[in-house]
């Protein structure tokens, strides 16, 4: 098989950093050396004070050429290996310049900054298989800087992913092509996480790599390693600056996730121009005191044994997750453009492109791969394939050995829920106590912890307040990954995205995160990708309304019931007892493609006669009703906390004689789904006299009340006062959803 | 004067930090040493390593009285000054524990661990005049650790602001009190901002700090430094923990905002326990990366002398602002719950409160101030008028000295705009060529920047993209502050909390910031506080919607515009063309205590027939009419990139010979404040036959276009691909709306 000599070759060569390659079944089997090979001498962690000496230099485009001629004057043996390396990495770069010339649109500046490493980790590096993008135990690659995103296609295209044809490429960012302008995982078997909104991809990162060493301390045994992969990830100047990305390092640092290596692309230019005017602080310094280990890669542009090194020291480094920083050139290669943010987000243009073709001696067609370069990558898709026929081995070894733990892993990675799971949701009747509905959502986690293998999550500093801590399990910890209770700390947005990680890891990996639900608008970037990539986080959203009473405005939601009504592909629930929670976490726990949203209550709730799971899978449904034949007087709405308030009214005007029927409206976006006839059953068309009651904005309840219905809720900031007060001050009571019956009926 | 003895005995006695009680033309004039004085060799910038391995010390409650008695040996006179200061510390403490007690709700463990650099602050070092909480040259104090404002509110009321009295200390979070939950800067005077939500305020104290450099380097002269003071800030271990104070922090580390002092109150406890489950990271290190001068106060309990010492190094470095790392007992003083979160946010209870009393021999009644520690604050009332006068002095010099400055610097300081500065607005006319909404934009910020001395700002490194550059000036950065174009880096939360910040630090400046429309979700925490706190921030907020193309559905909004709308006290703007433009600037610019977002296009728009400034003031008005007698037979509605589609649809029906209305729909909230008479003559309740289009989510339209009315909209998030082709793709176009209106007629 031709692929093999050169794999042979390359191996044979260079220093490697892929141990991962040992156990590589492949036709063209070596012995690498690499685990034995001292120490990089030429590389060492970074010294803090001599960085912010020099880190600021500009590296002039034009010495490029002449730092490529040194390395082949060489060795010759390396100087083959090394060219057909250095073509395989323009091959990268020229792809990427090409399609987003066609597009004419797009960021061709880092995937010709960082194709040294990105050919470095997909070419050398990282376990995968082209051929199947989901198989469980590979190395996860997140782009993090996602507008470079030709970077990742380019790279995924020349491994022989059937997601990147060179036709896929040639439709960058065009309407239905399945290499849209960001990463998108929905989109582009082979892409992880959807990146773009800075700072999301490492936070996702650090999800992942959360999930691999949670379920290898689980599950992994003497004898049998079957949870082994690491999590790459490639960000940005701009990813750097966000505070997502400090948060969620934070966290990797606080958990020492040791098989998490970020690689920093430390170009110095970001859309505004050099970073010297906003962005001038000591990363690795940062990096140091989030209990990183930081390596310096001087020359990313063309480096190749330097960066082999640091992987190869970063994989030494089991106890805490490697920041390397890489410094590269951006648009490396463009005569012109090189070092500017020119090259960052558009197209070089026609001229440009003829430019760089000339400067790194690229005389092919667009979008053309050398049949050498070709020849090369071929061997990934056998050796892909043989990986995970050995890890299947490995597996079948593992599930005779270890039947049961086999049996749950085996759940956790195909998604599927155990029979009956739902058996364990709580009940409730009128005659069990008042509670908060924060208080049922814990009864409700614990339980689903119990049949749910693959259920973690926590909260942001606010477990006794969430009520989210699982019981039977302690505190996932650097020491004690094999536990289930996240501690977040106070750092919402980086959770959210965390857990956009971990529900991306493994189909069956079903986490849930929590703060009060104000605080959703310090995460929200994190909820809408969860909502887009189709990520099933569960969010836990306690203190739900001016419920919570004296915290004040500052705490107390107003319009955030809305804006995710308002978002696409999330489900805003509102349970108002004990079993619509249940019936939430049911809903909740089954979309695994849809994000949900708990909010919660802080304060005591009834259990109400007539709620149900089943009501609440339905969306809107019919809690009471005096009325007959679909005619009532008044059709009364409550969500939440409220229903209760609209059942006292509902019964007082019973009382009066009114035939009033009593819906609860636990999530909008469910109803939208029943049949037309379900939705007129509830709310005919016929009836207009309709009240809603929320303790919430109003924007949005037009549609569901109607022009002559009305809508109760709270148009203005809360206020800080004792619950009871405010709800009587803002009119959210008994009396004014009668009084306002009356007006419509 | 009785206080004068008192406040000299201080002064001789103590060391003191206060240089600026040079300039005090109060009665008690004292010669201070302070300057001369050498620094305090107990206390020196923290050695990282050092900190690591003893920062995790617990100090047990025990042992605190023997501390105090320590220090009480040392000199007789010490002692009875110490002693009236740790009497003073205490009655900060009661107050916070009798308030929190009454109100049977709050945080006490704050105020009782941070009452000595409370006091040390308020008693010792800042510039304020309690009678005129609102004087310009004041020092700023943010408590970014909200929960704990009683510790603020106890010290505006022995300061003697006339917002905190005894009663309104005795009306803690109760309604309608002086005294919410968190501190809130439109209830009480005194208060600078709105915090709460961690992280926030010590992002908005980065923004005082940078008004206070800004207008120090425009308005100083060598012989009169009119703008002089500092900003104070007290963070805790959540704060620390939140991105958006990362953010903030290493943009004042960039900006060397030396006059920035900001005290961590190191505590270990947050609401989840020990920091060590969540928060592990060397601050510290994390800080000198930031580019900060970092101070470790071991003793934060009682440690006065050391305290002293930090501000008078934190002064002396200017060119770095300062992190004072405390480190405290959170709940000192209370022997059973003491460093444990159980202090953090529940009051004691009545046992805990007299077990208390007892430990810190407290014998009186709650809320009493003992009459000498009363005697001991009263002078800062007469210091206060003092201060104020001298600087009223030194300001009419300045005005005779330089009177062009003086007058601009009045308007900053006191919010009025010049006459006739809304003239400054471009107009257009449909003849104008038709341009991108973010490039007419551009136009209105330079033009504003001419006549609007207070008018700064910037964008997250979007600048030439969000068209924000003001082209008269330069950039705001550590040497020349006197420039009015803020670069943000990638870093909108920070950049929005900034602003508010700014706004708040004088009515005069009016700040603007910048980025992608779909990336307010990363700033809506601070957009939120913004409307709260009535900072009249201006949102510039482009590419918003679909219509940015390629990019795609992470960059594409479709929910923000409703969720925007559905916010309290905020004005969310969609401009059509250049008139629409500037009509929103000028809404914007009135709107001092309401802040403003602006929607604005990548994509080129014509200028329409028909859209007007006055339009726009009004939120919806007609743009064309061909029918009679307020009876049109269909009434399309649009906003900004859409109005365009809604226009040439109402062209082609009336070519039909239909009578078409076409109403723009700039601003909901502006709608719905004008009179019930004009609404009903742009969208009379007998017309039924609404259409409205908007390329966001059709959520909340109903409100609008009514049960029988239809909205055409996107419910789905966007795609990658050019513009154009989503438009068509998504069914927004003339087709669509002639179609709809056929169909509602």
């Amino acid at each position: 098989m031709a692929s093999t000599s050169s794999a042979a070759l390359s191996q044979a060569l260079l220093p490697r950093a892929t141990s991962h390659h040992d156990s590589n079944p492949s036709a063209d089997r070596v012995s690498l050396s690499s685990r034995s090979l001292p120490s990089f001498s030429g590389l060492k962690s970074t010294n803090s004070a001599a960085i912010a000496a020099s880190s600021r230099r500009i590296r002039p485009c034009r010495s490029l050429r002449g730092v490529v001629r040194a390395s082949v004057a060489e060795t010759v043996n390396k100087t083959t290996e090394t060219s057909l390396i250095e073509k395989s990495v323009n091959t990268i770069r020229f792809l990427s310049i090409d399609a987003v010339e066609k597009a004419n649109s797009g960021h061709p500046g880092l995937p010709m900054g960082c194709a040294p490493m990105g050919h470095v980790l997909y070419d050398e590096v990282m376990k995968y298989n082209p051929k199947n993008p989901y198989w469980f135990n590979r190395d996860r690659f997140v782009l993090s800087a996602g507008h470079g995103c030709m970077l990742h296609y380019a790279l995924l295209h020349l491994a022989g992913y059937d997601s990147v044809k060179e036709e896929d490429l040639k439709s960058f960012r065009q309407w239905g092509s399945r290499t849209p302008g960001h990463p998108e995982n929905f989109e582009t078997p082979g892409i992880e996480v959807t990146t773009g909104p800075l700072g999301q991809g490492v936070a996702n990162a650090v999800g992942l790599a959360l999930a691999e060493k949670h379920l290898a301390a689980r599950f992994n045994k003497p004898d049998n390693e079957i949870v082994d992969h690491y999590t790459y990830v490639v960000l940005g100047d701009g990813c750097q600056m966000e505070g997502i990305a400090n948060e969620a390092c934070s966290l990797a640092g606080h958990w020492g996730l040791g098989k998490l290596i970020a690689f920093y692309d430390d170009n110095h230019i970001s859309i505004d121009g050099d970073t010297e005017i906003a962005f001038t602080e000591s990363v690795d310094k940062r990096f140091e005191g989030l209990g990183w280990h930081v390596i310096w890669v001087k020359n990313g542009n063309n480096g190749y044994d330097e960066i082999r090194a640091a992987i190869r020291e970063a994989k030494a480094v089991k106890d805490k997750p490697t920041l390397i920083k890489v410094t590269t050139t951006i648009g490396y290669g463009s005569p012109n453009k090189a070092n500017s943010y020119s090259v960052h987000g558009s197209a070089l243009g026609a001229k440009e492109v003829d430019a760089t073709r000339q400067n790194l001696q690229w005389p092919y067609e667009p979008f053309h791969v050398p049949e050498d370069v070709k020849k090369h990558w071929s061997r990934h898709i056998p050796q892909g394939a043989a990986l995970e026929a050995e890890w299947n081995t490995k597996f079948a070894e593992y599930e005779k050995n270890y039947p049961e733990e086999a049996a749950e892993l085996k759940s956790i990675i195909n998604g599927e829920l155990a029979a009956g799971w739902e058996k364990a949701l709580p009940t409730y009747t009128p005659e069990s106590p008042a509670d908060a509905t924060r208080n049922l959502s814990q009864q409700n986690l614990n339980a689903l912890a119990k049949v749910l293998p693959g259920f973690l999550g926590g909260s942001a500093d606010l477990a006794s307040s969430n009520m989210t801590l699982l019981k039977s399990f302690g505190n996932f910890q650097k020491d004690t990954p094999e536990e289930r209770n996240l501690r977040f700390g106070v750092r919402e947005h980086g959770m959210g995205a965390i857990c956009n990680g971990i529900a991306l890891h493994s189909p069956g990996l079903i986490p849930y995160c929590a703060t009060f639900f104000v605080f959703t608008d310090y995460m929200r970037a994190a909820i809408r990708i969860s909502a887009l990539s189709q990520a099933g986080v569960i969010y836990v959203m306690t203190h739900d309304s001016i419920g919570l009473g004296e915290d004040g405005p500052t705490h107390q939601p107003i319009e955030h019931l809305a804006s995710f009504r308002a978002m696409p592909n999330i489900l805003m629930l509102r349970p108002a007892d004990g079993n619509e929670t249940a019936g939430a976490y049911k809903v909740a726990v089954l979309n695994r493609k849809r994000p949900s949203i708990l909010a919660l209550s802080r304060q005591k709730l009834p259990n109400l006669p007539g709620t149900s799971i089943e009501g609440v899978e339905k969306g809107g449904y019919i809690v009471s009703d005096n009325s007959s034949g679909n005619k009532p007087d008044v059709i009364l709405i409550g969500t939440g906390s409220e229903l209760e308030i609209a059942a006292k009214a509902a019964e007082e005007l019973r009382k009066e004689g009114k035939a009033v029927r009593l819906v609860s409206f636990v999530s909008w976006e469910l109803f939208d789904e029943q049949s037309e006839a379900y939705k007129e059953s509830v709310l005919p068309a016929a009836v207009s006299a309709r009240v809603s009651i929320e303790a919430g904005t109003t924007f949005g309840w037009e549609k569901i009340v109607g022009s002559k219905g009305k809508a109760i809720g709270i148009d203005r900031f809360g206020a800080s006062a004792p619950a009871g007060k405010i709800y009587k001050e803002f009119g959210i009571t008994v009396e004014a959803v009668i009084a306002a019956a009356k007006q419509v009926i």
